[in-house]
């Protein structure tokens, strides 16, 4: 358990050092660490003792001991991560803000409102461009993957000796996903994966490091084209929602940091809220563009990331959404050679369900009912599976080389377990007579027949799931289906938390899909008049929607997004049931799989409500204090030294004052963040120098906005000796109106403020308004409900 | 302008005393009135003044001459009303409320979880039923109204004088409406119209007497089915919704004031916060029934009402409109004699489009947009129009009998108009071998064929939306569809305000419909290749929904409601598109239609954004004072003489605390609200009482919650003079940790917070937590930005 390297984690990258600014324990360190309440429950909360706060005693002892082992600390879901930030969806209304908004006219607010309906537009587009370049992609280099496979073992079927179309094939493989390995593993580990968790934890209010840079999303992209191309059980969906969310964060800001352009507009946008709201409209994009879903994709975003609900965002969201699949048709029907057809919205394409063939029936409704308890049963035994195997890796294999070894491993293995499957199956089917099949493999059936095994081995999973769906009852045999089911089941386990670009979509409805149409031919085959049961298609989407559910746990979202990808409604009510069934199911056993991840990386994720057992706690037990405050008018040298110490790291100071007559206690007058205080000490605006010169220039909310988001360390920033007797005037820069709480506000309502309003620091006041803590994300995302009770994670720097 | 009566507003009757507490003055009455800030700005609102507040001398020379004259300002959209009082959504976190949170154990939790899926599977049932029966008797009854009147026209058609006919059609219409009208203006106004404006209302935290009674459903029901057999120009899918949410805020309670019966359970739930949650469960049920759309019921909630997304609340939501159309569903196939059959999900039935019939074409988009924009047009129009006359009833039309005859009047004019029309169209069209016509009207067609301006105008609605968009092409000739567009548009305008149950949904879509197909004919003539253009039933869909949105101007949950109905997503992006233009069309004219009616009740709605150019003005300047304080020990004689006095009427009270040692000016403590206090006096928790009766049994929330909603006015508590001169501690019972801002906040921030958490009060307070002024709905609700900027609204008793 020592040799923990922070390579596997969300938060941080050795290669990085501090210079760029995020990450660095300086800008992006944590609130005040809490060694004190780490170690006071054992782990696990204690109710009783907390209406008292004499804890104070335990921290000296501790303090040492725990200091010199926070390494060793590894990952799991007991710990709450000090290295994530949360972002600001709260404006700081300060002086500056305030009179750039005073100084707009009616005529300028319209022309911003345009400029977001601009942009939204710009993401959906993009967005669907980027859905179409991986889709082609993909075709043409899988294409030519299975062409080459196929010649090779129709060649060495007739001569014997296909152990070489084996290896070809596991080598194709494997050359695919290493290339695709290794550029996430060395370039950008963040990309790794669907990118889901992160865009979740992004719109929740957590600063996940470059999340939304431009790097991440070339590497998504070129790494989720590698791993399909190479065969591996992984969907090219989720990293689209991904890819949206940068699409998004890029255009809304204007410029590019990474590429050193700034294009001077959208320059209004730069900050944390706007942006947010840009990123949500991407993700739906995202969404939209994977499945053909733009109304799933503005649910998908509100349900994952939104709070607050807002008539014209939501008409927003909706829009981008709406041109991503759009421009994605568009594009993929010109490539299609059948310009105009708007038949493909999204990059899975469920195939078309008409109504008339697959009307269910009221006594199949307690068969669906069943089917979403099995989703729920068998996505549970996945996330176990992968929770156990996320660990081993967050343990052992956290190794660039090692991660690209294991991607290249489970590549060639599915190569081989796939050839094998199709290998020893028998189960050969007539080839019919329009060839729906892409690249049927006869092997060893007789001529005019094909292996059906291989339709579902020797394809990409898009068109597997299709062929479940929509191919003619008696198509597969019970066997085939059950083997790959299996088989399957456990290289998708394996696929999802590789090193690679991958979503867990497309396997998930796969495996699902596949027993959902195991389950229809058995029922068929029991009931006597086969008639009524006879589509097995759609028992497999049925199926195919209750293992989804049962592993992801989505609700109405993946509701409306099942239904908009099978492009009929009349199967809401079941699809509604089955995934209602498999939530309820496997929430009994255990979390949904992002969120499985999101613990594991230990991120500090405020989920919709507070525990329900909550209400014993006060602001008074959940703050951090003391809190580090400055005044109004403070010493240089002061805000340098609490800036530079590295231990506390706080973010947002209060801003106090004393009133110079009386020797009253210091009152609360507003807050200020670290970011602005180190635009201030860089543009050097000192009351002295203010004095002396009196031309300077004023500073104003562009400078803050041109510093946003990658505000420089307060290492690099040089203060003269000089300098540091000056004085600060912070009256202008402070937001003068944060949000208050008493000490006696309970728990729940403490979250509920911070929740609604997306704040990141939160004053607790008594009284008399004198400060007396500061609740930040971190002390209302320890506490949640175990087993036990209310249960307290602890917090780590890891 | 002299004689307003109250009767035309939603808030107030004469004829209901003071006794049930709702409505009266006293305890529904306003906050403080702001007579000195109603002429201050003269209507506009003058921000260069407003930094000042030197507004005080004003008060005395106008208030006089202000009081005189609250009666003679008329409705209109310049005022907000003092009548109408907020709902508290925040929840009074008291230490009696604390305790019981307290006590409560995890297990407690999941069964209180528990019942809430119950109630919302409960409320989806219900609503279920009450949109079968609604189906069925207007069936039944429009069906034997159609066939008399049929009979008797095929009987004077060939003999002359159809003149009877006329006078029977006509009579028989009337008759329909007058009882439907009787009921509703003379039992219970507000239930009025679609009932949507008022849900709206309620949902965004406004109290509207009576809208959620057992009374109010009950003559919803009855008169909407005599609305829609009467052969108004009215659909029966707006009322659902409102059936739906009182359905929900009965059955949550899990008691009946009217009724007196109290079955104990589902006490937990007898607060506005959680009686709102289930009201949009219900009022997304109703939609989900009406038009089959589940997904559009709860976008349509969340889009009128919720500001605060919760996943598990959406979920319960969903459920309850799965529940709600379903049963619609299974008891309509079981009257239907095709039991199990699930294709009739919703009470309008777009009829199936089947994907390869109708699909678009990328070039027929721009023709889509302007079908929007036409819709916009013409949906301004209708509100244009519909506001002058709803102007026009307030004035002159107020009286129940007058209403009635106006129904009547309207219920004569249609079918004289319809007939008329019929009589006078000589499209005749062949008999289908099917006879899908419902109704044929032969009149003076040769035999074989029927009336085409029959099919439109002799029939329920629903059925000709049906017709227009599913009929061949060629069913009905150009002049037809432009004679029914006019006189339909007119009537629908004309009905909708009628003091009738009635819904605009449907004219809505049929005036669209009808021009739509119109549109589609005219194109598939000009164009030389008919082929393509075929089907004006497309046309007629994109008409209806462009119609529909220019009215309603709804944007996501419109276009999933239509494409719900439609039951094919392929329709999504020109609908989406042509919803869009309709909105932004329309808006540059004129509101849509429900947010005319609320204004014109001069509601102070709280819309999603404050409005832009806000910044200028601060709390201060926005916040009522002085405000009334309490100490938190007070005289039983002060409380009660404040709670008496009737010309402040103040709701929610802040509790202060002096210190007894020093003389500090006092200071925040809690907030306690007028209901509170009244049960505290009715249950006359004394200091005094408290010690010398020693066993007395200690208040609980539960007498709290027994109070709930009907708290009795002051007038009915018997307080004697030595009970005056006892003191009342309000500590355990006010909420100690009420949220609070400083003075200097600007608008928006204090909007966003309000908005947010859903508050009725929030105190003002100054550096050192003094109580300095109180914002409420109506301070926030009077600033809206007019055609000059920043206007303000007054405030009238009215």
């Amino acid at each position: 358990m020592a040799n923990i390297t922070k390579k596997v984690s969300w938060s941080s990258r050795h290669d990085e050092p501090g210079a760029t600014g995020e990450g660095t324990p300086l800008l992006n360190g944590s609130e005040q660490p809490r060694y004190s309440r780490q170690l006071s429950g054992g782990g696990i909360f204690q109710i009783g003792r907390l209406s008292t706060v004499d804890l104070d005693e335990e921290v000296a002892s501790d303090q040492d001991h725990l200091r010199s082992r926070p390494k060793e600390i590894p990952h799991n879901e007991k710990l709450l991560s000090l290295k994530f930030e949360s972002l600001d969806y709260d404006n700081s209304e300060n002086q500056l803000f305030l009179e750039e908004e005073r100084r707009m006219s009616y005529i300028g607010f319209r022309c911003l409102e345009i400029s977001r309906w601009v942009v939204c537009g710009l993401i959906g587009f993009l967005t669907g461009l980027i859905a179409c370049f991986i889709d082609i992609v993909v075709e043409q280099l899988a294409g030519m993957k299975y062409q080459v496979v196929k010649q090779n073992i129709e060649k060495f079927t007739e001569v014997g000796g296909l152990s070489i179309s084996l290896i070809l094939w596991a080598v194709l493989n494997s050359a695919f996903v290493m290339v695709g390995s290794i550029i996430v593993a060395c370039f950008e580990p963040i990309a790794a994966g669907s990118g889901i968790p992160q865009i979740k934890c992004y719109l929740n209010g957590v600063k996940i490091p470059r999340v939304v840079r431009l790097k991440t999303l070339l590497v998504k992209v070129g790494g989720v084209i590698c791993s399909v191309a190479g065969g591996l059980a992984v969907g090219k969906e989720g990293p689209m929602i991904h890819s949206g969310a940068v699409v998004a964060a890029g255009v809304s800001q204007g410029r590019s940091t990474s590429l050193k352009r700034d294009f001077k507009i959208f320059e209004y946008f730069r900050r944390d809220t706007e942006k947010r709201d840009f990123v949500s409209a991407g993700a739906a994009a995202g969404v939209s563009a994977a499945f053909g879903a733009p109304v799933g994709g503005v649910l998908f975003s509100l349900e994952e990331g939104a709070s607050f609900w807002n008539q014209m965002l939501t008409w927003r969201i909706f829009f981008a959404s709406m041109i991503s699949t759009f421009t994605l048709n568009f594009f993929l029907s010109i490539y299609n050679d059948k310009p105009g057809d708007l038949s493909s919205p999204g990059l899975i394409n469920f195939g078309r369900f008409e109504s008339d063939s697959v009307e269910y029936n009221l006594y199949e409704i307690p068969l669906f009912i069943a089917m979403g308890a099995i989703g729920g049963l068998l996505g549970a035994l996945f996330n176990v599976l992968n929770y156990w195997l996320t660990i081993f890796r967050i343990r052992y294999i956290h190794r660039p080389c090692l991660q690209v070894m294991e991607a290249m491993l489970v590549a060639a293995v599915t190569a081989t377990v796939s050839f094998a499957m199709i290998y020893f199956s028998n189960d050969c089917q007539p080839l019919g007579p329009d060839h729906s099949e892409e690249y049927p493999l006869q092997l060893f059936c007789a001529d005019g027949e094909y292996n059906s095994m291989a339709t579902a081995f020797f394809n990409t999973p898009e068109r597997s799931v299709r062929s479940l769906f929509h191919n003619q009852p008696g198509t597969y045999n019970p066997l085939t289906l059950g083997m790959f089911t299996l088989t399957y089941f456990f290289l998708a386990c394996w696929t999802y938390g590789l090193a690679v670009s991958a979503g867990v979509f497309i396997p998930s409805l796969l495996i699902g899909a596949a027993w959902g149409r195991l389950f229809g031919i058995l029922l068929a085959s029991i009931t006597s008049s086969g008639s009524i049961w006879a589509d097995p298609g759609k028992y497999a989407l049925i199926g195919a929607a209750a293992q989804l559910g049962g592993i992801v746990r989505m609700t109405l979202s993946l509701t409306v997004i099942m239904v908009e990808a099978t492009g009929n409604v009349t199967y809401g009510l079941p699809i509604m049931l089955v995934l209602m069934t498999a939530k309820i199911v496997g929430d009994y056993f255990v979390e949904g799989l992002y969120d499985i991840h999101i613990k594991l990386q230990s991120v500090p994720f405020l989920h919709w409500e507070p525990p329900a057992t909550s209400h014993w706690l006060t602001a008074r037990e959940v703050m951090s204090s003391p809190v580090t405050c400055f005044n109004r008018i403070e010493k240089v040298g002061t805000i340098v030294d609490v800036l530079s110490y590295t231990s506390t790291n706080h973010n947002g100071f209060p801003v106090v004052m004393h009133h110079a007559a009386s020797d009253e206690p210091a009152k609360l007058c507003g807050l200020i963040l670290r970011s602005q205080l180190i635009v201030l000490l860089k543009h050097k605006v000192f009351v002295e120098l203010a004095r002396s010169r009196l031309t300077q220039r004023k500073l104003q909310l562009k400078d803050f906005r041109d510093a946003y988001p990658r505000f420089p360390p307060i290492q690099s920033i040089h203060v003269s000796q000089d300098e540091r007797e000056c004085m600060m005037d912070l009256t202008e820069f402070m937001n003068p109106t944060p949000y208050t709480v008493p000490q006696e506000t309970s728990l729940p309502r403490v979250f509920k403020l911070f929740r609604a309003l997306g704040l990141r620091h939160l004053v607790v006041v008594d009284d008399a308004n004198r400060v007396v803590g500061l609740v930040t994300r971190k002390d209302l995302a320890r506490y949640h409900l175990g087993k036990h009770g209310l249960e307290e994670l602890q917090l780590a720097q890891t």
